[in-house]
């Protein structure tokens, strides 16, 4: 998917929502464990139910590698099942040599069809521009993580007072584009999503962290926002275990829903829509 | 396996190889591209030429995951075929946050039971305790990396001069254990084996870059000997691609064979056996 049409299905949805499929077989309800498939026919559900309230979807892929090769085969028929006009995001956190890299794009990009892919920089610009020579397809840096260890190494700071994940921003920016590259900027550091912009003004970013673990929306477009909207949000468990009981797919479709509409006011304002 | 049982089978093989299953079928022998599983036959036959002059193997999980579910079904039965003395070490160079970093764990350590995994440590302490919470399993965390790109950041320096893979030690030394925590030290710096080793005087070292990437065997042992040896060296298209005639898994033999004897050496010379 090209960043225009990215941008022209936000303006559509009036929404910049990605829903993360975190499928968990002790989350989901207990109806779909009898099926032969139960993370595909829960996946099939929540697809059906939000699918006009997001713009992307992003399948956690330690949730169906961990089930070997029946979860590899759910993961296949999600994506294939999720709307062609909808932007995938295999969230993998890969990254090796760039050998090694130009092989995980191959399992992301053309057999599975991703859209994009989430990639670690620790090893570097070889470890990364491998998943960049795909026209089409979208490399999102981790950048700035959602979590509590994002302090241990991201922080770092040079006697310039320049931090890693700065570092991380101001390099891989000049590997690809605007185009072709993301950034992971978590909602849990709402200042932190306005340094990431400065440096980086014209990228989206994929933003985790609303919802379960604590961040705010409006942070996140107060800090995060450019001209072309820039960011997708990203709401997991919030949305996929918004019940357990048989009204899950009518939660989840609710809790998608509230999010957009809390979007819309939000690009209304921005004078996005 | 702990690390008194990989030391004991270090003494006994005098050896400190560990072979990389890189197994591409670009480069394998035309003769297996027509059975039903060319990848588990190729492994196979490497494995059956090579195991008694190796003590660990090392299957590259992007090599596996590009062919999706029959991928992933070679990747499960070599793991199977690995004689259950021989360490086994999933390079997937996984890390996320706790939660999905604990399926990347159930994934390689109870489904595949592997011995050990590569773990990208951008995000933090959150994002490798949870493989470590595994008895006799392994973290194989990345420090210093072989390839080009590990000047990128691995090499950022703070105001008192630490380097961010110094940094990424140190605390990690921390996290786990030398009986549950490994390093990934390219040969490509030798000396930086060297410093990695002033840092973590304990741990053993897996050691990629020796051969086709151009680093030495006598330096890596030179520079990164511990009393217990401390390093497995790794590696893979030297002895994989040795041939791609009809003699490849005796080439691939000669090889392992050739490493293998030039450890011993060493090993003597160390006054270790």
């Amino acid at each position: 998917m090209t960043r225009a049409e990215l941008i022209q299905q936000i303006k559509e949805k009036k929404s910049f929502l990605c829903i993360g499929l975190d499928t968990d077989l002790e989350k989901i309800p207990a109806q779909f464990l009898e099926m032969e498939d139960p993370i595909f026919e829960f996946n099939k559900a929540i697809i059906d139910a939000t699918k006009d309230y997001c713009v992307a979807y992003k399948p956690n892929i330690a949730f169906y590698e961990c089930h070997g090769t029946k979860g590899w085969e759910s993961l296949r028929k999600t994506l294939e099942y999720i709307p062609q006009n909808i932007f995938t995001i295999a969230d993998a956190k890969r990254g090796d040599i760039g050998n090694t890299s130009l092989y995980y794009a191959k399992t992301f990009f053309e057999n599975l069809n991703c859209d994009s892919v989430t990639v670690a920089p620790y090893m570097g610009e070889d470890s990364v521009t491998p998943f960049l020579t795909y026209q089409n397809k979208w490399v999102i840096l981790l950048a700035l993580t959602s979590n509590k260890g994002a302090l241990d190494f991201q922080m770092m700071e040079d006697a310039a007072g320049e931090k890693l994940f700065e570092k991380v921003l101001k390099k891989s920016a000049t590997w690809g584009t605007p185009e072709n590259t993301m950034y992971v900027v978590g909602a849990t550091r709402a200042e932190g999503i306005g340094e990431v912009r400065k440096l980086v003004p014209d990228h989206f970013f994929l933003v985790p962290g609303v919802g379960a673990q604590g961040g705010s929306l409006e942070d996140v477009v107060k800090y995060g926002w450019n001209d072309d909207c820039g960011l997708l949000v990203n709401s997991s468990r919030g949305i996929l275990y918004a019940s357990n009981g048989a009204d899950f797919a009518e939660k989840a479709k609710e809790e998608a829903m509230k999010l957009q509409v809390e979007m819309s006011i939000l690009l209304t304002q921005k004078k996005f829509i």
